[in-house]
């Protein structure tokens, strides 16, 4: 039915589901130390990156990861200077948190140098403030970075990750968590991109209990859609190191400077409110505390 | 590479996308005079109700769609107690009605009365609230049946449809919301479907223009996932006859005495916001007042 010529297709075995674009043609391929990249150009979602098989990112789409994973945070963030990006070589995050002024250091940080080369061939719009100086990109393993930054030197962590198995899969543990947390200046916080809420609610629940164990004081899950993640259907998890999440900026969002297509003050506040489901899940075993 | 036998796919042409779900067998088929009607029993979505080749609904994630076309507009709305269901035959809706005590009628007019019987055999969770004696079941068309009710008679209408192509073209129309701005009470709140916010736009501001056509004071749209439909995000526009669809009734749905898996009151208010591209895309050319 669906021709493997015309359409590129990302099977989700765990939900018996898949989600296909149809393609023209496959105009990059090519198997790094790390992982294997492809780009497609789509007919309907314009440049498709692809990663050791699984959708990473489309031009018609990243808009809705790449804003839910820098704005809420760096909203709620009181005065957010130090930023760090584990992962996210493609660099659509950074951008978004180069919008931020009060940002004064940016750092990426994704072992993968050829994931950003890519996207500045065929995703030249993601890349465009990789000259920003206050940007700095660093092609090198984001665990050990993480481990070995100066104590509470960073106001946020953003982890802009491939799922939790294969390379990313260190980025959602325990040990992880606990040096993110020695790395955050007081009121730190942390966001990690979570999967999906409709399959993946034995993963939040993991980070959750993490999270919890590496000490962080409060988390906090965003929810959003995501056309080309497996459900359509996305979250990013916040923690914070000696805070609440209950506060944030709203009025700094309200009056942000910068051009958005998904995110705003009343989206940020949305993205907050949990389906029941998950509540209930939460609150039959709660993660340890 | 999806096998026919062993997949079903709903392709999206004009987005150029597909999704599939791996099914087990195929359940059941027939050729009503409105529409074909399939159910397949798949892998990971339970039960999958097919239309004229378009998913439908699945027994996983039919409360994501039943819960948002119901409980907003009923918490809405000051005193629901006359409701009517445009379509809906798979009663998933009605049954979420009925979880509202102060519902006195609940008619459901759906044109294919095989719809109804295929879902209580093969989605009896959905139906299982048929027989309360507040809910009547009528098979004719939901057009004609709008046009001919009695003024000011209803309270709430909901427009539970297949898409805007078909046999549900019709309830698209502002001939449609005319007949029901008429046969609603004062205060009276509409709700329908409204498709994909990411593929779909035009649909939703055709319906804003129609309905403002058609004499609604206000006019709101609904956000929520819906992962087989396509691009997993999902829509439904209410529209009130002469109030303001920003006030709803906040404490009674936290107090609400029912069980839902989605719906919340913070869900409420977050289904509510709308993203920057839907604000922009409506300031940029308003429908016409």
């Amino acid at each position: 039915m669906l021709n493997p010529e015309e359409w590129f297709t990302e099977i989700v075995e765990d939900s018996g589901s898949a989600f296909s674009l149809r393609i023209k043609s496959k105009v990059h391929e090519e198997q790094t130390p790390y992982q294997s990249i492809e780009v497609y150009d789509t007919d309907g979602f314009g440049q498709l990156m692809v990663i050791d098989g699984f959708t990473m990112l489309s031009s018609r789409d990243n808009f809705l990861y790449h804003e839910m994973l820098a704005h809420p945070v760096l909203f709620t963030h009181q005065a957010p200077r130090h930023v760090a990006i584990i992962g996210g070589g493609d660099c659509g995050t950074l951008r978004e948190v180069l919008k931020h002024q009060e940002v004064e250091v940016a750092v990426q940080i994704d072992i993968d140098e050829r994931v950003t080369r890519v996207a500045e061939q065929f995703f030249p719009e993601l890349t465009e403030s990789n000259q920003d100086p206050r940007a700095s990109l660093l092609f090198e393993d984001g665990i050990a970075w993480i481990r070995n930054v100066e104590n509470a030197s960073l106001d946020v962590i953003i982890i802009d990750s491939t799922d939790p198995v294969g390379p990313a899969e260190g980025l959602f543990t325990a040990d992880f968590y606990r040096d993110c947390l020695a790395a955050l200046a007081p009121g730190g916080l942390l966001v990690q991109q979570s999967e999906s809420p409709l399959y993946h609610m034995e993963i939040i629940r993991g980070m959750y209990a993490d999270l919890t164990s590496a000490g962080f004081a409060d988390r906090r899950t965003l929810f959003f859609p995501q056309a080309i993640y497996p459900s359509g259907w996305w979250s990013a998890t916040m923690a914070a190191k000696d805070s609440s999440l209950d506060d944030w900026r709203r009025e700094a969002a309200e009056a942000r400077g910068f051009a958005t297509k998904y995110y705003n003050a009343a989206m940020h506040q949305a993205a907050l409110a949990a389906p029941q489901f998950f509540l209930d899940a939460m609150a039959e075993a709660p993660p340890p505390v």
